[in-house]
């Protein structure tokens, strides 16, 4: 056994990464008998999944020209009331999980226009998405703006906490006898006879499986113990997000409310999430002035009644975006590497289905059909161009 | 002796009370030879002190019926150069007072007829203050908004940063051999024959003292440990205030920029207070949605380049204020008592002359005629009123 070798059989898979994706496709993975261990470089969770308002909304998210996003987000949307259930048996642990429903609303003619564009393809695309005038609107939340004229709602959009999910994966995973390694960051790929059967932790230890998720966020892409064509091509999109707090009993909210500009997502405790903006600024997680000053003039614009809240916190995450903004889900470019990332502002709804992918084919079974335009190879690699002719 | 007394001897005075007024009225008290000790129930500084702009701005103060509280400014402001030297000298740390000038500006139509009717006060009082056009507006200040269109610059205006002047006088004190007690809530005074001759803390220990100085801002007036007509009219006034940050090399602007709304004070490090609301809540510190968003929007229209700092810091604090807005100074309804107290926004400012004020009563001088209208007295007491003849 090599020098700073693991004692311990390999375990099947090593799961880089222990954001909501990474959790749950260990834990996923574990609940179909495989052994899994998760390494992490920070705390668990603490990436984009910090910084994740927890929408489970299908019809907001969907967008032109993102047909096969829409579907995948519909089919873990599908799975999400499961997942939640069994999750919160193996664990013991609350995530969240509520389906509260979301209104969106246009709160000036520019937007209007904008939501009836929005709404057209909503159902065009077979979505259960409701135009509401503005009677109907208030109706369904009273501490609208008077503004807020028109509105779509859909009913079916839910919620689920983060931090809680993380807290749940993390039990759940060690009930399972998993192992969740934090504050180990992979400096190299263990690679033997052109197959990727492992990584080494700064600490020396080798972690050795018979795969290796990568589930790293925005930092798949500067995965650089990787070889540079097994990199997937995902950056950092800078969110901020500010949590706002008041009486658990009188929120300002019962629904996601959403504007052209933001979300609020009222938690059920007295908590109402604020995001996001999105910026291309590397790496850079500061809070800025411009930032939540954009969040909360939008947001008071939505419901004037926010003013009275306490603002409880202000953080900034990194999503990890793709260049056609669909995650990469699926066998990597080296063998014995499976990608799971690139999930952009759909971490938390698309963890289920992710989740089950990863582990079937880390069971050995193929990628199915439906998993086709997520390949993480479907951009080919920048190396290997610049390797052939030109 | 009595049972949980003081072994040392008495000092000269106890001050009951750790922020910017009671420390520097402890630190002038001992530079003129008395024996002093500070009692205070939190932290030192960690009330208004912590939360101010520290402008020593008798300019922008100057407000309308209120000519003796400017006189006081202004003789404060004039002490503070002096004060500041010293008390860098004698602690061996920077209070960063700077004499940066202010630039009150106006952004639209009524904030110019506002601004106007403001400098015409200002020229009443014989204060020094010059009306400014737009193009020395931006001369003066590059990254104002083409909004603004008008300014007064007060040119003498400074400023100090208030928790580096606690950190001084603490310092400063301990060279003195004088004592600060923390964390120490005094829960009883001790009277004898009808004179305040100290105060009981928490802990049991006696605070025994040639006079008893009350300088604790916005709870002198709950200070229930007092009988009742000793206790000043003072209630909390709730300021939220924000600081932001960003490179030291180039800031937003060189002076203190004040608008009707908001101030915006730059420390020379890179950090940039924004201040402050002024809302009647009683004393709660809660830090709202709304407080920060008009800070944000406030300071955003003034200076529109403060989208790009960080959001470092935002907190309230509860500002000391009277009936007449004028603070309370001298001796107290009850023999042996000095007050220092409601200080309104002007804490930092009339630090120094409050504090050679209240050290020259305790060192057995007569109040001069300049400090009657601060007469801790002035409003009567209601239980006293209660006891006259209806």
């Amino acid at each position: 056994m090599a020098p700073g070798g693991e004692q311990r059989a390999a375990p099947d898979a090593v799961i880089v990464g222990a954001g909501a994706i990474g959790l749950a496709c260990a834990w996923r993975a574990a609940r179909r008998g495989l052994q899994v261990r998760v390494v992490e470089r920070g705390a668990p969770g603490s990436g984009a999944t910090w910084a994740s308002g927890g929408m489970i909304a299908p019809v907001g998210e969907a967008s032109w020209g993102e047909e096969p996003i829409v579907e995948l987000n519909l089919a873990s949307a599908e799975r999400w009331p499961g997942f939640a259930a069994e999750l919160e048996r193996a664990s013991g642990r609350p995530v969240g999980y509520r389906r509260c429903g979301a209104l969106h609303v246009a709160l000036d003619r520019d937007e209007v226009a904008e939501l009836r564009r929005r709404h057209e393809l909503q159902l065009r695309l077979g979505l259960k998405a409701d135009w509401v005038g503005p009677v109907e609107c208030r109706r369904l939340e009273p501490g609208l703006a008077p503004a807020a004229g028109s509105g779509v709602h859909a009913a079916h959009e839910a919620q689920a906490d983060p931090r809680a999910l993380i807290a749940a994966l993390e039990e759940a995973l060690e009930r399972e006898g998993a192992e969740v390694v934090a504050g180990a960051e992979v400096t190299d790929a263990l690679i033997e006879g052109g197959r990727l059967c492992g990584a080494r932790t700064a600490d020396g230890r080798e972690h050795r499986a018979g795969a290796v998720v990568l589930a790293t966020g925005c930092w798949s892409g500067v995965a650089d113990w990787l070889p540079p064509e097994a990199r997937p091509p995902v950056r950092p999109v800078k969110g901020e997000i500010i949590t706002l707090r008041g009486p658990e009993e009188r929120p300002v909210c019962e629904r996601i409310v959403v504007t052209e500009w933001v979300y609020l997502v009222p938690r059920g405790d007295g908590r109402l999430v604020v995001g996001a903006t999105a910026e291309e600024r590397g790496f850079d997680v500061t809070v800025t002035a411009g930032g939540v000053h954009h969040l909360l003039r939008e947001a008071y614009r939505a419901l004037p009644e926010i003013a009275e809240l306490e603002l409880a916190e202000a953080i900034a995450g990194l999503r990890p975006a793709s260049p056609d903004n669909a995650p990469l889900i699926g066998p990597g470019a080296i063998e014995g590497l499976v990608v799971a990332t690139g999930h952009w502002r759909h971490g938390i709804l698309l963890a289920p289905a992710t989740a089950d992918a990863v582990a079937a084919l880390l069971a050995g079974e193929e990628p199915p059909r439906s998993l086709r335009p997520f390949d993480p190879t479907r951009f080919g690699s920048k190396s290997r161009r610049g390797d052939g002719p030109a």
